[in-house]
């Protein structure tokens, strides 16, 4: 293995896991070649009904073709509320399977545990998101080989291109029929949306739906295809729906945090984006849901209605859609249980999978159609690059979600944070971890001032006059420091223990091994 | 090019167009191989708002890659209210190019203007079903090449597979948005599902979108995704939906028809297929019709409730559905307003587009849930082989639909028919041509008597006792003869002008060229 510097200066390696990589160049500089991945042909040879229901747990992975080395996914819609991934990975484990490639849409505290699986050598590595301890053990060399992190957007595209690929997907559902037709608004675990399940759904080789509540067919709606399933599994109770609401979704308090959220709705209203048909996607932190708070005020007061806010949708939001003051919430994520109703339920409450909400390769999708993209970041450099996947310890500690997607579709993105946090300033020279590029981030907001991207001089024109705290990012960044002090850098090894792709499966950066 | 015989010793061309063909074997005999079609990966090289809306025609025509000897396809939800069909061959036309491939789903008589097309040699053949003068001109030899027909099914096992190949795919969408999402369910021209459409969106190099009701993104439902789609094209009128409602799709008054309605629910009763959650398709023609209505009698009586119908739809399924018998519609195709309106308005009410309907190529699909497949034929052999395609004249006039693809899926598949039509009898020693096989077909009902073929005694211990008028198919063709004398055969040529796919792509039967 070779280093090579992508287009942004960081060093990443020329190959992961043995294949070559693609280095940044820039967000929308890749040129995709070659054709989509292509699965074999399936056949029904028999008339008449057709039940996939197996019979439990060892006639499942009696009938699945499993082997040490393969790559098994999974889907986050339960976030912290999961009970499967560990089911399935302590079975796999039993099986004496070893090797095996862990491909999540998203990993959450409730599944440390594989922590053990790692070190044991059942799990070789991670492509997926990490929220926990097992970024830690990634970050700390536990892995065998080289994870990889994506966006939702970047996941779904390595899979529909051939990069991902996964040979049994286990998607877990809250309601599903013998023939495999599955969703998440109903049943006694409903817990939303099951997009990100979707692609695996497509292009897994082998499809498992474990499901709580087996209706007669047909489970309507079909969010994944019975034509794309292979098993169906029945089990007392595949997930807490409760826990899909995590500590960050919760309206704050923090008087900072209300005061960026402020900033944030009056910059958005200054800059002219509050106009009838307008369109937002704010995500479910506290200072996210205040800002939905004070923008709805805005909309209120100026009678200007939205076409629609992308989801992770939250009780907030759907009281805004039931307010008239949007037309859709398009959806990926419930974060709440009143969401899960409201999807459930309200005709304008739409289920959006990553295909149609953020796939750079397709011929367009949602994130384009966004005006405004209000996103969270642990650290932002002098030239607006944005780390969400790194603190400044070098800890590997979140997923991607869909922030790269929205980054680099919506016409403006706006980080929203605190100047610092626990005396770590939020603004760096250089970030720890590049996420996605400066090109891609038009505005930060903190509490003590708002900085514009120099490379768009016509969102400074448009706010110039409207009484804002603007400031140089640099100088903020000086004014910071000199509160806190510059924080002593952490000790990083040589290794790269993941790389982080960029949505268009480019490597943007290497997340390196934290040394104790 | 030689012939062969396939399995039901009908006689074959080994090779159509240039390709080497599969020859029938079997129902559910073909082994597929290989994998699924795939196409180039598409990208997104931009931040912000996508819009795809040409500026007319010309534009449309400028930007598309167009070239003689191309696939360009089409669906049938406007039936013979379409307008687009003939305005875009026209337009090929005056292009110069020539040698092109239709593929509709199926083609009407609105559509005879392309026998001028066909003569003139810009098309060279049809891909697709074909109801009207263009199957004539098929019949009479000219067309270059030769035609390929497929059921609904079949069709989108075609694409999938790669075996039809879809240059440039015309979207005809009631509603679309800039991003090309689309659905059939709104505006003005609103015609039902748009379900035929859907592998041309995701197969198809080039998708253009045209619709007459432009709104703001999103476009809810989006029974097309703008991620698949190249160009939105605004026209005055895409079509009149009005026109949806063909003259068969009406409650018959035919004292025949009715006897035949009634005589086909008395079996489905007495063969026990009545309790609460079975299925039923019945399709939209006079009989039809009469035995949904007849069946929803006996339905009430028995205070039973179907779990689901599978449409095409009409009003008399939609007042079933609303009155609270079934609990769901999935559906296809409208055939009338009542139904357009059911499906936008009432969440039963369910598009299911070909993949999940009859695909065969896919884990399992609707048709194999279906109880009770009732279909009409042109003609059924002793054998009980069946033709939807030709007339006894041996004219192609007809396009397979569904047929094959309930026939093979169903538990129990009745053909209802008088017994003859003008002098003409239903039942032959040997079909003029084979649609679907005798293995796929259970149970002829006539006025003169019900026929259930010998390949299901389990059918006909459960129906014995019930006084229903039992008859072996052979005595009633002798009783059926007697009265109508035995027609004349069509005088056939020896060159195949099309050939019968069977839904798994392989070849069933030859369209003869019929001589004046």
């Amino acid at each position: 293995m070779n280093f090579i510097n992508n287009s942004l200066g960081r060093k990443i390696p020329d190959q992961v896991n043995g294949k070559p990589i693609k280095p940044f160049k820039g967000a929308f500089a890749d040129e995709p070649t070659g054709k989509i991945a292509a699965r074999s042909i399936p056949t029904t040879r028999s008339r008449g009904r057709i039940n996939k229901v197996v019979s439990g747990w060892d006639d499942l992975l009696k009938k699945l073709n499993l082997r040490s080395g393969m790559t098994v996914s999974f889907h986050h819609h339960f976030r912290n509320g999961d009970y499967m991934v560990n089911e399935v990975m302590t079975r796999l484990a039993g099986l004496g399977l070893k090797d095996l490639v862990v491909a999540p849409s998203a990993l959450f505290p409730t599944h440390d545990l594989l922590v053990d699986l790692i070190k044991s050598g059942v799990i070789s590595h991670v492509e997926g998101s990490m929220n926990g301890q097992v970024g830690v053990a990634c970050s700390k060399g536990f892995m065998k080989r080289t994870a990889i992190l994506r966006s939702h957007g970047g996941r779904a595209r390595a899979i529909q291109d051939g990069d991902l690929h996964i040979d049994v997907a286990f998607i877990v559902a809250p309601t599903a029929d013998e023939l495999g037709n599955a969703n998440g608004v109903n049943g006694p675990s409903a817990c939303g949306p099951l997009g990100y399940a979707l692609m695996d759904s497509q292009f897994a080789d082998q499809v498992v739906v474990i499901t709580d509540n087996l209706v007669r067919y047909p489970c309507i709606p079909w969010s994944i295809m019975g034509g794309n399933v292979d098993y169906v599994l029945k089990v007392d109770k595949v997930g807490d729906p409760e826990k899909i609401v995590s500590g960050t979704t919760r309206l704050t308090k923090s008087p900072t945090q209300l005061l960026i959220a402020e900033l944030c709705a009056k910059f958005v209203d200054a800059a002219g984006f509050v106009k009838d048909g307008f369109s937002f996607q704010a995500g479910a932190g506290g200072i996210s849901l205040g800002f939905t708070v004070f923008l709805g005020d805005i909309m209120r007061q100026k009678k200007v209605k939205a076409s629609f806010v992308h989801g992770g949708s939250t009780e907030i939001l759907v009281n805004l859609l039931n307010e008239g003051l949007i037309d859709y919430i398009l959806d990926l994520q419930a974060f709440d249980l009143p969401a899960v109703r409201s999807l459930r339920n309200n005709p304008r409450h739409i289920e959006s999978p990553p295909f149609s909400s953020y796939l750079q390769h397709a011929k367009g999708c949602l994130a384009n159609m966004l005006d405004v993209g209000v996103l969270g970041a642990t650290e932002v450099d002098l030239d607006f690059n944005a780390n969400v996947n790194t603190h400044s310890d070098g800890l590997l500690l979140h997923g991607t979600g869909g922030f790269s997607d929205v980054a680099a579709g919506s016409a403006c993105t706006i980080l929203t944070a605190p100047s610092f946090r626990k005396r770590i300033p939020i603004i760096k020279e250089r970030v720890t971890t590049v996420t996605a590029p400066g090109e891609a981030i038009d505005v930060l907001i903190t509490e003590r001032g708002i900085c514009i991207n120099p490379r768009r001089p016509d969102l400074y024109d448009r706010v110039k006059n409207a009484g804002l705290p603007l400031i140089p990012i640099k100088e903020l960044m000086e004014k910071v420091n000199s509160i806190t002090g510059i924080p002593e850098k952490p000790r990083l090894g040589d290794k790269p223990v993941a790389v982080i792709e960029w949505r268009d499966g480019t490597v943007i950066d290497s997340v390196w091994q934290v040394l104790d």
